[in-house]
């Protein structure tokens, strides 16, 4: 098996990809919700039709598509159209299966971002810091999609594993059956209760002379990975199995 | 005084900087040296000359400037020419006093990061993790200029609480005057014994059985701030008291 399908390799990048999306949700958290910022209309932009998050989010992918990120398997934009590599293309063969489909999900990332993790995660109002605000959100929303997406590589992973299981539930398009294959209760509860423990060290106010003082709740943290992040991940997943062509 | 120059508030805006500039610390950590991204010969880019780091922090400094990121008093970019705003500028007045020349370190600071704070952060070598590295170094670089500029602010602070005193420095000439007159030990103790708090915390290896087991060592991080935040600091502090002039 390819060594980007094992498991261990593939839990190694979540746990620490689960540190850059608590550290970005943080720095978003510093600032107020500042709804201005997803509102098409709540700036006029010179040349751009869009919001402010939708401007610098296209912007910086655009950046990020000329030094080549979403060449790699495991990176996947969020807007279009994109410029090409300005780099030499390197030859990074994916280890995944084709699909007859694509299986991203940014626009519904996107949607759950700012519809419901922003709201629960920073306080109401406007504190003016739109530029920061929104870097933030472009920074946690890179690293959620990440995540989500890696869904793909798990997917395989499980499909490698027990590959004529799996193909029968593909076969029969029942997509029950794959999610309640690739549902692992006590793997998700480890994942909760190691998010806990990581948020409580992260985002504990030192300065307070309260042992248990937190910049936000802990639990909000544990929250949003079980209302989002993880049934978004294995959305990936049975979407990518479902879509799955041998690749033989 | 202006409430951006109050000591309480800008303690809160630097100890806020603190957490960025570790989380980002920590993120650029994950990844090999990868000399080779700060090589300007190290890739062929295309319609650009220079090293693969500087063309991804110009791009993020161009996409940020039309964002109006400059315009703020507390943020300085690294690089040139940038692009106008395509947002509406907003009035920024800012509380500094007009200086006689441009007192930013953003050469320095780049030198310095890519000189000494990379190999003493980074383990040796390449995993060619470009793209990931020099993101992670675009955002360490933001943080640390930003709070490094910070120095302006606390020394118009530190003015405004003695002019008389500052001035005759400043008529004098006398750098080492101001350096000494600017220098409280027992704040940077203070700080040092934070930061060292925080690192623990935030790069303690949470998956190790080892309490005292950390992705980094936390001591370096209080080393680079000892060594290089601090001063360099207070290098933007003296060049803008001597370069300072009457904002009356």
């Amino acid at each position: 098996m390819n060594s980007l399908l094992s498991l261990p390799h593939i839990r190694t990048v979540l746990a620490r990809l689960e540190d850059t999306i608590i550290f970005a949700l943080l720095e978003r958290a510093q600032f107020a919700q500042n709804a201005c910022i997803y509102d098409p209309h709540g700036f006029p932009i010179k040349d751009y039709t869009g919001s402010f998050l939708m401007y610098l989010l296209h912007g910086t992918e655009k950046l990020h598509a000329t030094a080549r990120r979403y060449v790699s398997p495991d990176e996947h934009p969020f807007c279009a159209p994109l410029p090409p590599p300005v780099l030499p293309v390197l030859d990074m063969p994916s280890p995944l299966a084709p699909t007859t489909e694509d299986v991203t999900i940014n626009d519904k990332i996107l949607a759950v971002y700012i519809t419901d993790i922003v709201p629960r995660l920073c306080r109401e109002g406007d504190d003016e810091q739109y530029g920061s605000s929104a870097v933030s959100d472009v920074n946690a929303l890179q690293a959620l999609s990440k995540r989500i997406h890696y869904g793909m590589f798990v997917a395989e992973s499980k499909y490698l594993a027990e590959p004529a299981t799996v193909q029968n539930y593909i076969n029969a398009g029942d997509a029950d059956a794959i999610l309640s294959h690739i549902t692992t209760p006590e793997v998700e509860a480890t994942l909760l209760e190691r998010v806990l423990r990581k948020t409580r060290m992260y985002c504990r106010d030192i300065e307070a002379a309260d042992e248990n003082s937190y910049k936000i709740d802990p639990q909000l943290v544990v929250d949003l990975y079980a209302d989002y992040i993880i049934p978004l991940t294995k959305e990936v997943e049975v979407h990518y199995l479902l879509a799955r062509t041998s690749s033989d």
